[in-house]
């Protein structure tokens, strides 16, 4: 059984919810996880973004790191900050979010690239080492997200 | 029993999903189901926009007409017409939106105050003879929004 | 277009809900509604009851009359009108309802095979002149419901 | 920090959907989950009994045993074993199912008695050691309790 692959870093134009910018290195020894989402997908406005704000209200207590990324790779004029602000204000998403880095000339920004999502929303898993343990793309029942993060907790 | 109000005529900055603007006046004769919302709205996209959507695919073959009227009363910068044509085609809208007018300087768009709405979504029945006779602010059940259409569809 | 065909009469072994037995012939006049289940038919449980009682309640001012009708026609001796009993009350159903009459050697109750339903939940729309207007086995979502009932209202 | 009680042994009257008997003694070494309901009580017909279901297909692959247990304590005569083997068949309930003993002369069977529940549905977490770790009234969310159950996993 081979290593389970490092989490690339984040490349991130813009945070929301956070002070300060989150960078995957100095989360080491945490377990993170990660969702990306697109405001406008409805997929993620009605299952993924409530479901990792659950994750984020659920696993504060565990030393649980949620960080949301916005990675707009349609519509792009559509999802702009301004709106994003918007969105996680009218939703009450109260996990930091990133805005995931434009590449010029490319329709999927760069962290989803370095990710090779198929799509949004998608759900990442990151053990305290860093490494990937489980992306997701499309929904995952909450019995089964609840149970694969105690398991990276109690690690 | 005085008389229900008539409905004001509709001030409209630019419409999706008709190829001709919709007037108020030439409605005269068919029940028409208007549904006020925003697009960031949570109350609007998760329950007010499918249902608007569900009289639309339902009471079409009764002659219903369902219109929306994207009504921005705060966060303007974040919904502008380019997010709300990724959103109505996202979450496949079919039926007509029109979007109401800016008042200069004011908050709330021009056809929003004429019909006094308290806020979004708010769902107006208008009868055969241009007559408001039910503004709803909030969630209606489907079984009523069912009942109420049809006993204007019967008059 | 041929006649609807005129709903049968009710053979019922005990009623529940009501203190006088409710007849067909005598509600002539009236929208009656007839819901046929079964208490341990997890479509009846969790959509058919639910939906009757809601027509129940939001009809009873349009002088609709909704009757529930249990037709046991598998596990018999698990559905006796003692363990029907505690299901209507702790499900808090408050409209009338008729248990049907068991057939001698035979598996389906007399009104249901007087209206050939194939299974539970059926929903039975019967007008105001004793007609059947429609009979749907399975799921009819609400919106569907309170515009049909309402059409039967207003003739 | 006290250590927590140690879960009182199943007095059961009759099995389903198991060939043998399950003793909680016998399970020591694994983890268990136990779920008391009725099977005309509204929160464990929807809520309950389903998340039973779903934790026992969820965690079966890691060792978890998920016993239900009719804790009969309310119309008696409503619940009987003939009904509960209907309900069970009907609502496809898979994993194993302990009818309570009854109590001569009083309302609330035995090991519901010794668990000292207030209610149904009551979802109990039993560890490695046979302590209960967790007893609960009422709902609790599934993120909780996946998180909960592989947490005893862990262990």
């Amino acid at each position: 059984m081979s290593e389970p692959p490092v989490a690339p870093a984040w490349q991130t134009s813009q945070w929301f919810n956070t002070g300060t910018p989150l960078d995957l290195a100095s989360l080491r020894g945490r377990v993170v996880v990660l969702h990306a989402f697109q405001m406008l997908c409805p997929g993620c406005v009605l299952h993924g973004v409530p479901q990792a704000e659950r994750i984020h209200q659920q696993f504060a207590r565990e030393g649980v790191t949620v960080v949301g990324r916005h990675t707009v790779f349609e519509h792009h004029a559509a999802m702009q900050p301004v709106s994003l602000a918007a969105f996680l204000h009218e939703f009450r998403v109260t996990h930091p979010v990133g805005v995931d880095v434009a590449v010029p000339g490319q329709r999927i920004p760069a962290t989803m690239q370095a990710h090779a999502m198929q799509g949004t929303p998608t759900l990442v898993l990151i053990d305290r080492a860093g490494h990937i343990r489980r992306q997701h793309f499309g929904r995952l029942d909450d019995m089964t997200v609840g149970a694969e993060v105690m398991r990276l907790v109690r690690e």
